[in-house]
Formats: structure tokens, C-alpha cells, sequence
């Protein structure tokens, strides 16, 4: 399905991960976390997101956690900027590439970026260009493309045009967001099928969440429809804010132990995300959302 | 992919999930959690095993636990005998339908039945043709088909030609395990597709093990390559006696999530499962493995 050197994994578990943990870890822990991940290979790590501290406080100190890292390193790491003060403060910390964040539907929005979707593509248009002017890449996550906490079922042809609205404002990448995990393999080929007539599926990434268990399945069901780019967290860290107890993001290590089979894997090291793993889990508390960690360690 | 109403779940909870959890359950509880899952309209249960209770504690009493259900409800259960003394016992106990267990590699079938293989398939074929005798149907199971605890990767052209001698021998149906987990959607397509050279798929049902988190994705790819009768465990009991922590079998409750979606889904309840999954892990003492009771209860 996909040839050697294609599939790109983003990992995403420092911020979306991170962001979704009861625990507040200090900008130390979340340094070592990145440096642990670089090591295991990865070479895209979402690191952080600047929101306020009040709302967000896991994120506080992202301007930090950036500077901890060289010039270099910065253009494998991306921060979540919402708003024109995030881009700004982003921009001066040394980001080497922003993300911004809406949702496919207006409450999850409202709820999320204090904004409606309409308004949030509004605003970003204005961030886009402003990073652009900059070099400055820019992805777009699009949420809750499988069904929204609030609203229940999501229109597909929304998912479409946000999707193209995103990419035409020149996010490079729009990351489809199955926010809370009610996705299956008929859905995701389903909405791929119908993204397709409109979007290049090479500007598409999957972003799935194993709630439900279904991540890796729809994953693999993303690869069949021609999609390369993947994102998922170490540990599976993150948790569903909707559903207590519940798994949060599809874990890197059997994203990994899926793709290591295929034609394209990224070569990564499963022994030091193993390593990445356990100090994240160890330092939140917790037990990781990986099968491949409970079987092995 | 399925038509209407072709595909089968098969409940292994009861017996192949049980028999590998620390705790032994009386024959009342047992006999609860099969109602339990009757209710939930699972109509394919395997109930017990006639094996030595020294060997597996789990299991004892599995007589009682058939003869507590009626010859109607019997016909829904199914017990897997080891030997001719099992056979004549569960024939004696009113079994509806019997299951013989061999495994792709000597190792592994010299630790779990005491025999090799090939002594397996002798014996089975005189369990199978007393069984036909009297009208009752005999399913095999081939274990260890994507790779063995003990000698690691295992010869497809193996997992080929034992399920062709089952099926010859009389089996109606060959249940291809994947004992500890390691296969992959790469791995099952190309199972499947040496498979159907000398064996049709229709004969064939996947046991995928939850182990390294891919059992759904092989799952689905199952789906693809024309397999409609997989086997899962209420809450993924089981665990794998070589990996302790890891989970067990595929939890019933997130296949059935993901092929609620598909034509030709069984109809089951989800609540009713729900509630077996809760009954039978708070006996036990354990978590359910399933996502979607974590998500939702």
C-alpha cells in the first residue's frame, strides 16, 4: 500500500497527550520526554501548545520546553498556537512549525477555542499568512470527524469543506481528528472516499483516538485509502475528557508494531519509545495504554 | 464486504478466557455468565473443557456446567475434549457440539496437549469420526498461527496444511489462533491468501488475540479476504500465559462495536454484554479488557 520511506508518524503525545492527563508535569519532565522521543526516532513532536495557563495548565511553559531544544532541533517541533498572542509568543520562543485547531462542529468548538468554526478559519486565515510570511509551516487539525460529544453525528460534507478550507488558507496538512474515538473502518473509508473528491489524500492526516479500540483498525483501513501520515501518542497518553477511564490516543508503540510489517515504516526504535513510555507513565502515575508496553515490560 | 447475516461470533469467554485467569470460578458462576451471554443473543458459546482438572482447575466441573442448560440451549454450547476420555464424558455430559485443539508447532502442542502434532491429528480423527457418528459437530482449532511462544516464526505452508487435514478429518470449521498475539494485518492477508489456495475461507474463523493491541485491524482485514466467523471473549478474558499484563482475547464488546457498522452483523445487544462483561470481571477481580466498557461504564 504505501512505499518505502512514505508513512510519517507525528507524535503527538507531549501536547495533545499531555494536555489531557490530570497531572501537571514540569517543563524539565516534558523536555526529557521530547529528548527520549527524538532518540526512539521520531522526528515530528508535537511539543506543547500556548494557551492560557489558567485554562490549560498542563501547557504552561511551552515557550520554555521550546527553548530548551537548538534551532535545529526546533524544526521537529511543533506547538498549537490559538490565537494572535499564541502566534506571537510561539514565533519568539523559536517554533519550527505551528498547528492550529478548530472542529467539525460548533459546540465542540465553542466549548474548545471559545470561538464558532466559522470564526475559528477567520482568525487562522490571519495566523496562516502571518506564519507563512515567516516560512513558518502551519497544520491544521480538524476535530471530532467522527462524531461530536455534543452534537452526536457529524455531517461529511463538513468534514470535506473544512478539510479544503484549511488546506486552501495553506495549512500544508490537515489532521482529521476522531476526537472521541467512535470512529470505525466503514466510517473512516467512508469519509475518505468522500474527502477524496475534493482534498489530495496526500494532504490528509489521521489522527485516531482508541476509545473504542478501533484506532489501529481504522488506521489500517486509512492506509488502504491512500493516507500516510499518522498521528498518535506515546503510551497512548491522553485519556477522553468525555469518558473517564478510557484509553485517549492510538500508543506510538502499536502504531509501530502495525506499520513495522508494511513497506514504508519509519525506522524507530521500539526499545527507546519502550524507554520514552515508561518514563512518561512512571512520572504521570499511571499505567500506559499500550498493548505492546503491557506485554513486553 | 459481508452480506446480510453471514457473519458469526463465536463467544470464547467461558472456556479458552477463563481457563487463562488466575482465579477459579464455581461451575454457578460459569453457568451464570452463559446465560449471561445467551441474553445478549450470542447463540455460538464455547462452555468448558474435559480436560484434567490438575492440568487446568479452571475448567472442572465442566459436566455440571452442561447439564445445568437444556438439550435446546446445549446445542448452542460447545466443550473441547483432549482425548477419548473427554469425548466419551462431554458426550455423556449432552455437549451440542465439541472442539479438538492442535497448534502449528510441536512445542507448543507438546506443552499444552502432551503430543505432537501429528500425534494430535491421529487421535482426533478417531474423536471426530465417533463424534460424526452421532450427528455432533467437531471444530478445530489450529493455535499459534501467526508465531509460537517457543520457536518463534512458524512455516505458512504449516498453517496450510493443517487446516486442509482438519477440515478433511471432518472438522466443520478450522479456527485459526493466534495464540499470542503477534500477527498483523500485513501477516493475516498473506495467511489468508496461501490459505485459500487449498482451503476455502468459508470453512476458516479467526481467534485473534488482543496482545499487541492489532487484533481488530487482522480482524478487519479478515473481513476483506472473505472470513465472516471470528472469535472473541466477553471483556477480553484471557490474558497470555507468556506475556503477564498483556491482554487476552479480542473483548466481544469492541468487535461487535466495530462490525455494527458492517452488513451482516449478528444482532446482539450491547447492553446485555456490557453486563456480562461487568458480572464475569468483578468475580474475577479484574478490569475489563475491553475499550468500550471502559469508555462507557
Amino acid at each position: 500500500m504505501a512505499e518505502a520511506g512514505t508513512i510519517r508518524i507525528v507524535e503527538v503525545g507531549p501536547r495533545d497527550g499531555l494536555q489531557n492527563e490530570a497531572s501537571v508535569l514540569s517543563v524539565e519532565d516534558r523536555v526529557h520526554l521530547i529528548r527520549l522521543l527524538f532518540r526512539a526516532g521520531l522526528s515530528e513532536v508535537e511539543a506543547g501548545a500556548f494557551v492560557s495557563p489558567k485554562a490549560v495548565p498542563q501547557m504552561q511553559g511551552s515557550a520554555e520546553v521550546l527553548r530548551a531544544f537548538s534551532d535545529q532541533e526546533r524544526r521537529n517541533l511543533s506547538v498549537l498556537v490559538p490565537n494572535q498572542r499564541g502566534l506571537e509568543d510561539a514565533l519568539a520562543a523559536g517554533a519550527g512549525s505551528l498547528s492550529v485547531f478548530t472542529a467539525v462542529s460548533d459546540s465542540f468548538a465553542l466549548k474548545n477555542i471559545g470561538m464558532s468554526v466559522e470564526d475559528s478559519l477567520g482568525l487562522f486565515e490571519s495566523l496562516v499568512r502571518q506564519a507563512r510570511d515567516r516560512a513558518i509551516p502551519v497544520r491544521g487539525y480538524l476535530s471530532c470527524v467522527a462524531g461530536c460529544p455534543f452534537e452526536g453525528t457529524v455531517d461529511l460534507r463538513r468534514v470535506v469543506s473544512l478539510s479544503s478550507q484549511l488546506l486552501e488558507m495553506g495549512c500544508f496538512e490537515v489532521s482529521l481528528g476522531d476526537t472521541i474515538g467512535v470512529g470505525t473502518p466503514v466510517y473512516v473509508k467512508k469519509m475518505l472516499r468522500a474527502l477524496q473528491q475534493e482534498v489530495p489524500l496526500d494532504k490528509i492526516a489521521l489522527h485516531c483516538h482508541n476509545t473504542y479500540g478501533q484506532a489501529l483498525a481504522n488506521v489500517y483501513v486509512g492506509l488502504e485509502e491512500g493516507i500516510h501520515v499518522f498521528d498518535s501518542a506515546v503510551a497512548g497518553l491522553g485519556g477522553c475528557p468525555f469518558a473517564p477511564g478510557a484509553s485517549g490516543n492510538l500508543a506510538t508503540e502499536d502504531l509501530l508494531y502495525m506499520l513495522g510489517d508494511l513497506g514504508g515504516c519509519p525506522d524507530l526504535s521500539m526499545t527507546a519509545l519502550l524507554d520514552a513510555a515508561d518514563f512518561i507513565t512512571k512520572k504521570l502515575g499511571k499505567e500506559p495504554q499500550s498493548a505492546y508496553f503491557r506485554a513486553t515490560r
